[in-house]
């Protein structure tokens, strides 16, 4: 395979892959945006589809054939997309309109018998392969996995993996040790007979090993896979990674190998006749085509349930930053005010001030996602991120939403807040107060253990409902401790599909957007605890403490529209805010939060 | 195989069973409570657990090795298993409670590697198969299906497949011809490329070709299961049910078969590599044996969704039967009134009571389910039946709690009230307002289409949980029309996966139950319409309506604890209850009607 030019144009790229494709008789080469690690965020080296396509937002999917090239992208990337592609090149599908064709339809409709689609087998999970094979059987096509990429083999000048050290996360962080974590993953292989789990998500992989980095945007994880057998863990990572301090932690616990030869371990366990606990939705084909001849157990990693319970040292970490985070995000909105007071800002300028005054707290190690700054119609679009050149100007008057936060040694952060600018309307204050009453639904209800997150997500939809809105996204994601901002398995979503259990770090999010116009969103990350007053034997009983320290928006608040305990539980929130965040303002600062979480009039 | 003697006891028949076991080596054999349809509800002759076991329930699984034979039942049967067992034969292994081994744990300590674990492959669901071999792998117990089933060969006397003639059901009842539903099914096996589709599920059946029958307690249906193919489709069942009338209904469109040859069918559709459309969760392991070498779509079957959503007929037929019933139902509470002032009764008088009110109403059949009439602390029990001669009497002070339903041409009715004999304590009203609570803020509430049920139900639990209760059992089941009282794919439980869609209909049912003392539930069925007056382009709103037509008990709600539009939601439901029952009752009891619907003061 020859590297072709790096400084190829779209229509030069699709026709080099298409040579390649012909050459290897595929009538299709599937181009998903995932990773062999299966990420949300993906590493420069693993960016094949924005190489390819030059669209650059995170999700979507490309397919060429030797006709047509495409890409499938979610309501969030439809402007992006269009501005991103070359249309002469790439036919845009925009997911959910009416009459667009989905992936496998159009692959059915555009392969013929006994035609193959072509994938990078470490680009698919067991069950996204799976379900893709289904799909196209019944046309006879077949699905082929060639083991090298064929955009890597004509990407000239792809970036190498991320070369930077592996750093050891101290158990003072952690809560619990490498060896603890170790024994508790292996107690749960012994319960379903299993020898050995092969873990690929990087958070698992961080979790597990007690490791941070810096190899992906925003988080803190590192490029590395392992194998945990009864009695042994290898971890695979780039040997010029290693550290003297990561070989000394890891002493005499966990085998420290080469990225590259997972497969080759993977066959061994295989020749040995090993049974393999295999997460469906976390492993690659590639990994399970190395599985070959092992015995197979399929079932949701253990890591996954064990990591999204925090211990009690992640739980006070979580607090703790918290508190850096209300500090940071109350003298931003001081600032704020006085700004825009002297000049207009752009929401840019908005966006890099806020992630410079959480970088001024201890442990900030950087935001937690790319900060949102939406003034007006922008905070009606979703995921909109202001890019500097291309954003607004914060206006005299409109409601200003921003979503931020943080990653801490001690904890990840996430909160949304609503300003209004200048005097609010009557409507506006109608939209915020129902959104705030959904939060407060969810955030005050208590409810039996066993409850799943996605089953009270309505308590939060109902008000926003009430007022003849809604909004299309969850109410709320899992959030790592220093670790992804998105963790499973829970969420207030239809995502959360496993009970909460106290120790649960989650996001509660209500929004209500109208195009064109504005969006409101109220988020704290809560904390799920037992509530131990109505708790007794044979029935626990839990509830949500709001971990976020941050006043909602008094002058959007229409009291009238609030229940007793609705006021109740503001008032109660922002004496909260005020007795942890004051003592660390100066005095100015503090005053301007005193009024901000006097109680609602 | 030889028969045994028919007055065999428990300890004969699982003797019996374990010498048919070592002839074929088997180590243990797991005899299910379901049937080849995968039924709820199963005819006697194949209520093999029960003859095996003595447990009468409809569900639970026996187990029998050469050790020992044991039985797993859920904690709503707990006392009746015990009551039925010979413990001296069978151990009760209790569901849920800390220690109790699941079935799967049991079996991977009780046999060694290399045994083998039989099962009649027409009782397991696919997924039930593929997740029982899976348990069972990494200890290397295999699972073995013998075609004959090892009850039946020692089963004297066991009773006949019902002979009871089919039923043409019109199309003036079903509102859809069965050339319609044919050509529909057709498209949807187009769209998935299908050749065709194996319909088991007797409801399916029974929907599909407008047929019904008594094959079936409390289920109108007839055993008989179906290939539809995209050119023709045949329905096998044993020719001494076919009539003249249903040949001339079906003519031209579906072969009449006899029930035993599906097999023959099966193999000969896998023999032409069609392609075949196959519900997992309603599939048995023996259709899929059969299917070798066919190419299996897998997927939920077309026709659960279709059937959920009712037609106009079906819906005006849904509201007439709900008048009919409304109408058993207050002549039946008048009666009760006088009925208690003159002397005490049994529970199990008054359930044959109102199974006698509502068989005189046109077009009824019979109850839709066991009628469930529970005084007292019996109706804190979720799954009580009176039964005569164990059943309590009603006392002077206290609370009853009746869930009946009946079967009609044109409708499937289930109703719950709860009431109070005597004056009710404060507590009572208390936990009856929660409840009621409940029902009404998710009946109220407007929602948008693409919402799940299981997503709405905490909208119902929420004002339930505010009083520190909870209910272990769902909010609402899907109902049939003129078919189960149970029906897929909707719910408000967690069985509700698919959005709800306007021409649904479901029972709304939350609960409190104290035990030892009462419970308290109040169930109307819902259907589910579009909200026109939100509605707009781009954004359809749903409603939910109440069908049932039956007084809520007035001396039971604390009008105190109610916000304005809940106390307007009663007074509003009570009113067209009055509207729609009154003019069908004789003038005492329209004048009792008038007093039970009073607006609340």
């Amino acid at each position: 395979l020859r590297k072709e030019d790096v400084r190829m144009n779209a229509r030069q790229r699709v026709d080099a892959l298409r040579r390649l494709m012909r050459r290897q008789r595929l009538s299709a080469y599937l181009v998903p945006s995932s990773d062999p690690h299966l990420s949300e965020y993906v590493p420069e080296c693993w960016k094949r589809r924005h190489w390819l396509t030059g669209f650059h937002g995170s999700v979507g999917d490309a397919v060429v054939t030797q006709r047509e090239a495409c890409l499938w992208v979610d309501s969030r990337y439809f402007l992006e997309a269009e501005r991103d592609l070359d249309p002469r090149v790439f036919r845009l599908f925009k997911k959910g309109l009416p009459g667009t064709p989905t992936l496998e339809a159009y692959l059915n409709r555009a392969l013929r018998r006994g035609q193959a689609l072509g994938v990078d087998p470490q680009l698919l999970s067991r069950t996204a392969a799976d379900s893709l094979e289904q799909a196209l059987a019944p046309r006879r096509i077949r699905l082929r996995f060639p083991k090298k990429n064929l955009v890597d083999a004509i990407w000239a000048g792809r970036p190498p993996l991320p070369p930077d050290p592996v750093r050891v996360f101290p158990d003072r962080y952690a809560g619990e040790s490498v060896r603890s974590k170790l024994s508790r993953l292996r107690a749960g292989l012994a319960r379903r007979a299993a020898d050995a789990h092969v873990v690929l998500a990087l958070d698992a992989v961080a979790w597990l090993f007690n490791i941070r980095g810096t190899d992906v945007r925003f988080n803190p994880y590192v490029i590395a896979a392992a194998i945990v057998t009864r009695k042994g863990a290898q971890l695979f990572v780039e040997r010029r990674k290693v550290t003297p301090a990561l070989r000394e932690a890891l002493e005499g616990r966990v085998e420290l190998r080469p990225y590259r030869q997972l497969g080759r371990e993977l066959k061994a366990l295989a020749r040995a006749g090993a049974s393999v606990l295999v997460d469906p939705d976390a492993t690659t084909r590639a990994v399970l085509d190395d599985l070959r001849g092992a015995r197979l157990v399929f079932m949701p990693s253990p890591i996954t349930g064990a990591k999204a319970i925090k211990n009690r040292v992640e739980i006070a970490g979580m607090r703790a930053a918290h508190v850096l985070d209300g500090v940071a995000h109350v003298r931003f909105l001081h600032w704020m005010e006085g700004a825009l007071r002297r000049g207009r800002l752009r929401e840019s300028d908005l966006a890099a001030r806020i992630d410079a005054f959480r970088m001024q707290e201890r442990g900030c190690q950087g935001p937690s996602f790319e900060t949102i700054v939406g003034f007006g119609a922008n905070g009606a679009i979703i995921h909109y991120r202001p890019e500097p050149g291309r954003d607004a100007r914060v206006g005299r008057r409109g409601v200003l939403l921003i979503d931020s936060g943080g990653q801490y040694l001690m904890g990840t952060t996430d909160v949304t807040r609503t300003l209004t600018i200048g005097r609010p309307t009557q409507r506006e204050r109608e939209l915020f107060t129902a959104v705030l009453r959904g939060h407060i639904n969810l955030a005050r209800t208590r409810f039996p253990k066993g409850t799943k997150g996605s089953e009270l997500e309505a308590l939060a939809r109902q008000p926003v409902w009430d007022v003849g809105q809604h909004y299309l996204h969850g109410t709320g994601h899992g959030v790592g401790h220093y670790l992804g901002v998105h963790e499973g398995p829970i969420g207030f979503s239809e995502r959360g599909t496993v009970p909460l259990m106290p120790g649960n770090t989650l996001s509660l999010e209500p929004g209500c957007y109208e195009a064109g116009k504005y969006g409101f969103r109220t988020e704290n990350l809560v904390l799920v605890a037992p509530d131990r007053e109505r708790s007794r034997k044979g029935r626990e009983w839990l509830r949500l403490e709001a971990l976020t320290l941050c006043p909602i928006d008094r002058r959007l608040i229409d009291v009238k529209r609030l229940g007793a305990g609705e006021r109740a539980w503001v008032d109660a929130y922002h004496r909260e805010v005020y007795r942890l965040i004051a003592p660390r303002l100066r005095p100015a600062v503090r005053r301007w939060l005193k009024k901000a979480t006097a109680p609602l009039r």
